[in-house]
């Protein structure tokens, strides 16, 4: 290994707890961290995966093409660990996590909705002859699947689809049409090129009615010559911010025909005769939405953890500005402004973390619930999914590119890795659900939970028990800076919020407003109290977790980590300091007194911040960054990469005797 | 024309005001419009411009290519306007800003240092000598010249390059040396592969003693073969985040001589045998800095004119749920979370343009006192114009990705040129001085005029009088919902920020600190002052200047760009509403009312939406949009340009033979 930059060395030196006992922690035990390396080592291993011209220097085709043949590598890998039984249907979304992970395939993979989406469809919503079907297909990975709901017209509003798929019962088929252009499937990724089959949402049509949206299998290319299928129009919607080689496809039907048993029917169905069978609980696919969900916000620790590790890593390296003449350049990390910039981004890696973690434990048990008939809790666990995505990805966001800004020109650059991993982290800001519509979507379940407050109503669900507490207690006693009295203080927030929320809208409805209407004009305040609710389930649920964890680890972990969890609830409390100043009884000088302990925990936190990134086990292959490896060469990665460039491949390129001269010349 | 999407044209016909009369305005009469549009056409009219393949389809090197094919006819453009005198060595810059402004290569243009670095330093350093013999060359482009100042390591602090320049008596020469890999030069615009000169910034040496940073001319490239002169190691320095046309390039010498009369010599000079001779005055070229800053907020001015455009267009023709069933789905312009997220954007176009404009005048004046050896207002006018360029680069930026991200998907798109747009404008924040350095930088000078009130001293400059009267008069009257209060409020935050600062870091010295510890202990607060110091200049400037310029308008135009100003203040009252709740009177209730009259101003601003970004006149060839063209034909366009994709080209892409069927069958 080369020689380690010196400031990093003393970084590690002064680090005040074991860098390995977080990162164990952080697993949940040894035996995951070993299980986790194990897969990431075996990715890394393929090292012609890293080989050759960098992906920033290709052309879009070759982006595609490039994935195509990496992902390949990786899903034969995925393939490998199924037939030596390291992997079944039931956890093979951990083992694809681990190694997508590793693979750093910033373009991302074509192939990858064939998992995400394709094969969870069957699963989820297939029969179980459906399943028989299809599924050893699809998990041979004989077939490649993609997943088309969205229209170039319609997102959001799934109801809208134009799509439309009408039983025939004389052939007992579906014909699948695209009447508009603005039906045209859009996004569906994999779809461009790359699936021969997709599963594809319309709206059902049988018996000259119209039965709402239902989703079927649709072979789209010839397996043999993968030419596209009579009746079908598919390719590639074209260039995007970022993940290139995903390849996003569009998909119109000309009268396209399927059999009647490729619709899933494992919920609603359409018999021999065209006769419509009701699904028994229109609800049970929210399940598999949650999941989704709860899954980007773990992808997003991934996207956050890299910029940091990045970002801290550099601002050990990176000295300017001399604090005293004589004395050499200052490290930028010791700039309290830096620190400002980096620390909160680094405690939100674990606190999104620990907050994901926790949920997903909680859906696992509410999905256990949910199998056995008990849809109680499903709307709160909705709700909580809901903003918990919007949160974790727009907070990731703004994080990565305050990290890549906190890097200066050098993070502009692509070998940081830092424009990509804001390119491909904010792209989740979007899908599955824009986030203001998320974020709605939380509020409306909040607001019913206030009219049941309101109307004294029963038992509440434990996440939003908080607001009757609230409610009863109201905040009058002297405002203490503490962590509980932040979470509290937000739970105030959140409660007042959504009571002047409903407040206004049943004034403007008593006053002639369509419900419609009146939520509209609520709806940037509606908006603010479901961020609110998401800080309190954040803020809550992190610094209690950290509690329970912290109790059988070494003093000195257990020190920093409560400083994490202080820090990131004083960071949010002024950040949403207006809240704070409106609803509870926080003054000028507790003000004060809160931004002093938010300086002071930066600087506690300023010794061991390499460490708390170091924590994270980021492989350079896995960071891929000029700017954030281990070994901390920053300058000298960066003249490497460089030097890649094709550009530098001849010294004068052909343009200077085409263009240029002649242009000097005045010729031109 | 192609028919124009009925939602479109229902807005232009409920639009309140005279469009033209708007545009006429903004451009300071008509003469003004007349002659911009003359020029944004005749770079239009080169129609071979925007032929071929999208840009974001080729590889990098083919970007490159591009930028200097396009390079040439734009810059061919520029010196024909000046043969047929047309523009001079006194207005070049305007019409560059027209022609760049019309040309839309979104990768930037390898050409443009050129005039904009360049040329202007031998103008503002060089001795008339000098400039006789350099300038005739540049202005007729006989020669390209890059602008190398930063480096590898070094980049803020300018004392600290590495780059050396040894006066030899002997040749009378300059030697210029990169004694480390931190030293070699780094981001000069077209210093990779396109220019054959540059400016060299580099630490002077003479007689044994070095006396910082000065400018040279020095030639990197043979005029004849373009090949690197020996001694010279030049290079591009790689793929990043956008503008990847302008080939930023790194430098780096190995004992290069250069004939001593090529130090720009104006203020400081060296004598044939090496006697240093000291510039009159160091402060001298803090005026071409404000200029360049000043520039800078223009061109943000641009970016976002031409984000909000595509953004409020597309939200007039994108339609998304049903609001009342039976209806058809709603314009997204009609919800008010989407009026939240445009709306401030669309009035930051305006605030920020008429206040550059003023700043822009006022930097007049100052320069011509300055050449009267008249420095008095020098500090405040470097300091506003840090401030300045730090926020309208942070506001565009994020104004621009709210933009984005409010067009859904679709903004995800290259097609739409937002996420270009963003990467472009986004580079901003870090070139010509990092945002938070900047902002320090006016924090620096409000502490010591704030010490200078404190010590009763006497006149203080004008833009920062108002320090003292926010002292004399404190805030206690009754806060009032008007635009003249919320200046104000911003006045007394801004007031106080800074008189916090100034007390702790007293505090902090009398304990035992040095200068430069305090400061950086309060830096993050002083940050916040100068911040809300620029708010002061930007929310005063806009408003009292529409006041003077709807004098002689039509009462129409009056009214909605009173409400414009209405609204870009009370939003950013809301937006820094703990500051206010903390300084100021502020109540409860007030906030309520303020919160009212906010979404009651965005319903105001509604209908007027699409006919304020019409007024930015900004064509279709300009806006490069499939989401934002004048017609509304959104998805038509997006269809139309994802059949573009090379992707598209053939049914079936090589690589499904060559690595997909193979995966399929189970045989890789």
């Amino acid at each position: 290994m080369a020689k380690i930059n010196g400031d990093l060395n003393k970084e590690r030196e002064r680090c005040s707890f074991n860098i390995s006992e977080l990162t164990i922690l952080m697993d949940g035990g040894p035996e995951k961290t070993k299980e986790r390396r194990e897969r990431e080592n075996i990715m890394i291993s393929k090292k012609n995966f890293y080989d050759g011209i960098p992906e920033e220097y290709l052309s879009y085709k070759e982006k595609y093409e490039q994935a195509v043949k990496k992902s390949v590598i990786v899903f034969g890998l995925v393939r490998r660990l199924q037939e030596e039984g390291k992997t079944t249907i039931h956890n093979y979304r951990d083992v694809l996590a681990n190694l997508l992970r590793a693979s750093d395939v910033s373009t991302g993979f074509p192939l990858a909705l064939h998992y995400i989406m394709f094969m969870p469809a069957i699963i989820n919503q297939g029969t179980k002859e459906q399943q028989a079907q299809w599924l050893p297909r699809a998990w041979d990975c004989n077939i490649i699947g993609s997943y088309a709901q969205t229209e170039l017209g319609h997102g959001t509003f799934i109801r809208g689809l134009e799509t439309t798929a009408t039983y025939d019962p004389i052939s007992e088929e579906f014909v699948l049409n695209s009447p508009t252009l603005t039906s045209y499937k859009w996004w569906g990724g994999g779809l461009g090129q790359t699936a021969n089959y997709s599963i594809v949402v319309a709206q059902l049509y049988t018996k000259g009615e119209c039965h709402g949206v239902h989703s079927f299998i649709v072979q789209v290319r010839d397996e043999e010559s993968h030419m596209p299928l009579p009746g079908i129009k598919i390719g590639d919607i074209g260039s995007k911010f970022a993940l290139n080689g995903i390849n996003n496809g569009f998909l119109g039907f000309d009268h396209y025909r399927i059999p009647r048993n490729q619709m899933l029917m494992k919920h609603a169905q359409v018999l021999e005769d065209g006769t419509y069978v009701k699904s028994r609980n229109s609800k049970l696919n929210y399940g598999a939405m949650v999941f989704v969900r709860v899954v980007i916000a773990f992808d997003m620790v991934n996207y956050l953890s890299k910029a940091v590790t990045i970002a801290v890593r550099y601002s050990a390296v990176r000295r300017q500005c001399q604090r005293k003449a004589g004395e050499p350049e200052s490290q930028i990390l010791d700039y309290l402004t830096q620190q400002h910039k980096l620390f909160p981004a680094l405690a939100a890696c674990y606190a999104m973390k620990i907050t994901a973690s926790k949920l997903w434990d909680t859906f696992n048990t509410v999905n256990e619930e949910l199998l056995a008939g008990n849809l109680e809790r499903l709307p709160e666990i909705h709700a909580l999914a809901c903003c918990l995505k919007a949160i974790s990805t727009s907070d990731t966001a703004s994080f990565i590119e305050t990290c890549r800004l906190a890097c200066g020109g050098h993070g502009y650059m692509h070998s940081s890795n830092l424009p990509s991993t804001y390119g491909n982290a904010v792209a989740a800001c979007t899908y599955e659900g824009d986030n203001t519509v998320l974020l709605l979507q939380t509020a409306r379940f909040l607001a019913k939970t206030w009219q049941e407050i309101e109307n004294d109503g029963g038992k509440l669900t434990p996440t939003v028990e908080y607001l009757r507490t609230a409610k009863v207690r109201g905040y009058s006693h002297k405002w203490v800076n503490s962590v509980e009295n932040i979470v509290y203080g937000f739970q105030v927030v959140c409660m007042r919020k959504i009571a002047t929320c409903v407040q206004d809208m049943q004034r403007r409805v008593a006053s002639g407003l369509t419900f419609e209407d009146a939520w509209n004009l609520s709806s940037v305040q509606l908006v603010a109290a479901a961020e609110a609710h998401c800080r309190v389930i954040i803020l809550s649920t992190f610094s209690s977790e950290i509690r329970g964890m912290t109790e059988t680890t070494s003093p000195e972990l257990k020190q920093v980590l409560n400083q994490v969890v202080e820090l990131y609830s004083v960071y949010w409390a002024l950040e949403r300091l207006s809240d704070l100043l409106q609803y509870t009884t926080i003054n000028q000088k507790d003000v004060d007194s809160l931004r002093v302990w938010y300086e002071e925990l930066l600087a506690q936190l300023r010794p061991n911040a390499v460490g708390l990134v170091d924590a994270f086990d980021l492989k350079d292959e896995m960071l891929q960054s000029t700017l954030g490896s281990y070994d901390g060469r920053a300058y000298e990665r960066l003249m490497e990469e460089a030097l890649k460039s094709p550009l530098n491949a001849e010294p004068v390129n052909h343009t200077f005797h085409k263009y240029l001269k002649p242009f000097l010349r005045g010729k031109l």
